[in-house]
């Protein structure tokens, strides 16, 4: 009975893991962004990073990647429904973190 | 801006890696439960391993044990309103997989 929860929190899990999902999921949580903003609102993310970061974001259905064409072409990245609900989950958890000032900081 | 929401999620997320913690987490939100009752309800874990898990959460300040006098001595295990709160956010991402079908299966 509790195999599902487990696995369906997993899976969650893995979709946010690495040093930069969470980031991104929070920077667009605001409001689309084009590439080159997107990555001035993440401190030390490189462009190669962020750009591996979106497609492996955009294959797991997080972000939506729009290109407009013209001269440079605009490129703009949105969360998805189920990119901004999985945000939304993710700040419930930090909000537990801020309440509760776990003992885990060690 | 982002890395207060990331540090919180990265705590929050720490407290529960591993194999068995969400498990615990479930079994005991329905209701505080004894050492045997709750090894039975969460298949496959080994006596060793389900004492020290427990052991780890109650020192992260999720699960609190009581001891009853007597022979043999009662032991009950239940979650603190940290932990009660914790497994809410964890279900809340459960049933985001759920909802959304995600294809992070492979």
């Amino acid at each position: 009975m509790n195999k599902p929860m487990e696995n369906g929190f997993s899976v969650a899990m893995k979709l946010v893991a690495g040093k930069w999902k969470i980031d991104i999921l929070c920077a667009l949580s605001g409001a689309p962004r084009r590439f080159g903003r997107l990555r001035h609102s993440i401190p030390d993310i490189s462009e190669k990073m962020l750009a591996q970061q979106l497609r492996e974001m955009e294959t797991d259905g997080l972000v939506k990647r729009q290109a407009y064409p013209g001269l440079p072409a605009k490129v703009v990245y949105s969360l998805t429904e189920a990119g901004a609900a999985l945000c939304a989950g993710a700040e419930g958890l930090c909000r537990w973190s801020e309440r509760f000032q776990v003992r885990a900081e060690a």
